[in-house]
């Protein structure tokens, strides 16, 4: 029969061997993406999308629970308005995908597909906003940007990618920075709870700052192979788009205001942190908050006489409990099943046989650490519920540990970069607060500034680059 | 102070003087919609966006109780690809939005928006699809696609428009057909049981057929102005894209066969649907089931003790009950609130002032009918929950009459131009099947072939036009 056809679990790359190959390989075996055919472009597979979804449904409800609206601007900006704000244009324009033809004609003036929306909010706004009282615009929008990167990765970077672009406007600065603080907020509950990937939260330096932004807030995780992920920054942009682009309004004394505005995003792109946080030799594996399925019913001994249907049943209970859970009944044999759900990454496996049927209980196996266990077949639910949450923080507590065996002092360059050379991890310095000085140890370390911790620590008194007085603390990596 | 900076309900056209220029006043006056800087994109404005989150939720929910799963394709096509299958080139290629170059580079080869996305399916599927074991593919992705019309509308054409595309790939024919129908059903089922449209399902002509399909068919729904807008559409390839693309799958038997595919759409058009079906002179009127806001609480002589905290109270007791309730406590007079909301088509209003307070009661007001009731604040959930219900019913009732009213029969293409001079309608005849004859009614009668009722009757024996043997029932008549 068919039996030569069933898919094959196949093996991947030995991620001590090669991470870089290990994480490609993940992507594509665990079914999250398929490659389409122009570089960059990737498909999001069903496997993949639940899991954007998951991350989706999270924050949608966090924005709407702080009032902001959902909208949906146009793909299209043509070039004369992505023109307004000068900074922002210069760092977007570079990778912009142009449209010069609509049809069989040429345009007029061409068309960029929309890299990131604030010039479009910003026209909208100039034209609704006139009172205090249009005060503040909370808007968010879920929608993919196209940014004409040289190399491209899967879900890290991609000419397109999936993301929520949120946009604010505000009548005073206090309150917008307040926005940009809060959205950051919600960033690494988001990261930390859902995803078990423990973040740091800091400012970026200038040179690394979102083109036209007066302050860029950021949330770095690291990655099992030490690198840093920029996992979702939140931007301030004082009232320079205001002015550019002529928004302003009236405020209760009649006096005319240019508001204060924010943008904040977080993409695809941390489900290739998800990836690269928790996975491990045998494939993916997900948090239970955000895996698409929590639990799989594996029969084993199918043909034997009641195994099947005691395995739907155990399925329909957990469901009605409320869990994602499946089944699966086909008729691969157990190990191939066992292989392709690690690989996916499901959280527990559950094995159903003969003599656990007649024991009154089932096998248990957790993705994380292997471990089996004997639950009762009555009372399930709450077994389940208990180790699956176990599971949650036994990653989130594995990631941190990661992190902080990984993160060191350095009080120069030199010490820095014997750092990065030992296998990497978060360098802290102290710096004096200049750009060459930034620019110095990204030279000699091979290191880029991930961030200025909103948790200052003093690990010296000057800066490791040039010997003047310290300024900030700065985390160092090298990032993705 | 700031009063004179309040903003106006201002007019809108008289939709019997000029229905279109009204269309498009309640598409603004509503704050539905915006205008962009390019034509044809618009902006989906809070208000419009969170009708189309109602529509999406109640869609996706149907979808995956069905097994489907949702996916991202690419944003982009390459020319090769869109020039596979050759119907489908043909129709599409004319409008498509051709992107040339990447940051400063002119591309290899363009790569055109997409204006729907089988292709990319295919190309996807010739690489995952192996066995009867892969099938079928139950795929949908929401996204938002390109066409480069010359006249554009808000909702009813724009050249990008938001909308969901399912497509499936099945072992059989028989399958793929039942698919196609089963998911023209739930786009009736929608329409009639959300948006309180009624549907004529049918079968389009070979002319009016989807690019590549072997078989369209569509729900047909009828306007205020007794024009008809194609509210959905779900088409049957047969194997045809799969033999383009290559797309093959060994079968239990271990034979090499093609599938059968399948795809079908429904779109943001269909607000503008809602919008020419309900609407009034007062502004937009929405079904309770898809609107945003179900009730507005808006307290009278609010400057009374007592009066903002008893409306607060009231706000909070229909939230609690699960509806989607606003209250508007701003200074705006109760006048400008109830013309505010009338416009924005809020299905109830609840008026609270000193009087009813004292009475123990409140004031609903219906925007369908105007009606005005008085009902008790103990029990309000219970009350508004029944009121809501008869106004999603009444509205569909009065649809249903509109269309009834307005469904003629027909013996000749003069008979059915007659129908058209006189207000217009649907137009039912029968016909020999062939495409001339199709051509000539057209002509003669200023209509299109809305569509062959997939409920047939026999209203007489020749062809409306040619007076030969008829083969079906048609519908015709003006459509958006």
């Amino acid at each position: 029969m068919a039996n030569d056809r069933k898919r094959q679990v196949e093996q991947i790359t030995n991620m001590e061997v090669d991470f870089a190959q290990w994480y490609t390989d993940v992507c594509r075996k665990a079914e999250l993406i398929d490659y389409s055919g122009v570089k960059g472009l990737f498909i999001l597979r069903p496997y993949g999308y639940a899991i954007w979804e998951n991350i989706q449904r999270e924050l949608d409800a966090r924005f709407k629970a702080d009032g902001h609206e959902n909208v949906s601007m146009p793909l299209l900006i043509p070039e004369s308005l992505l023109q307004k704000e000068k900074d922002h244009v210069a760092g977007f324009a570079p990778e912009c995908a142009w449209v010069t033809h609509g049809g069989s004609e040429e345009l007029e003036e061409r068309l960029c597909i929309r890299p990131t929306s604030e010039t479009l909010f910003c026209e909208h706004w100039a034209k609704v906003v006139h009172s205090w009282r249009d005060l503040p615009m909370l808007y968010n929008q879920w929608c993919s940007v196209l940014r004409w990167e040289k190399t491209t990765r899967p879900f890290l970077r991609g000419r397109e990618f999936l993301w929520q672009e949120g946009h604010t406007l505000h009548a005073t600065a206090e309150e917008a920075v307040r926005e940009t603080e809060r959205q950051l907020a919600v960033y690494a509950d988001v990261c930390e709870d859902l995803l078990a990937m423990p973040v740091t939260r800091g400012l970026k330096t200038e040179q690394e700052k979102f083109a036209g932004a007066e302050r860029t807030y950021t949330i770095e995780c690291m990655m099992h192979d030490r690198k840093a992920l920029q996992s979702g920054t939140s931007h301030y942009f004082g009232d320079g788009f205001a002015r550019a682009f002529d928004i302003s309004f009236s405020d209760r004394d009649n006096k005319l205001c240019y508001p204060h505005q924010t943008s904040w995003g977080f993409s695809t792109r941390t489900i290739g942190g998800l990836i690269m946080t928790h996975g491990d030799n045998s494939g993916l594996v997900l948090p239970p908050r955000v895996a698409p399925i929590e639990i799989v019913v594996v029969p084993v001994a199918a043909h034997r006489p009641g195994v099947t249907d005691a395995a739907g049943e155990l399925l329909n209970t957990l469901k009605a409990a409320g869990f994602r859970a499946k089944g699966d009944f086909s008729d691969n044999s157990p190990g191939w099943k066992f292989a392709e759900y690690e690989m996916k990454g499901v959280p527990l496996r559950i094995e159903l046989g003969p003599k656990d049927i007649e024991a009154g209980a089932c096998l248990a196996a957790r993705r994380d650490s292997g471990e089996k266990t004997s639950l009762p077949l009555g009372g399930i639910a709450q077994a389940a519920r208990e180790l699956l949450d176990d599971i949650q923080r036994a990653l989130y507590e594995k990631a941190k540990k990661n992190l902080d065996e990984h993160t060191f002092t350095a009080a120069s360059a030199a010490e820095v970069r014997a750092v990065v050379e030992n296998g990497g991890g978060f360098i802290k310095t102290m710096w004096c607060g200049d750009a060459a000085c930034e620019d110095q140890m990204k030279e000699q370390a091979g290191v880029s500034a991930r961030c200025i911790p909103l948790t200052q620590e003093r690990v010296g008194e000057t800066c490791a680059v040039c010997g003047k007085p310290a300024q900030s603390l700065v985390v160092w990596g090298v990032a993705y």
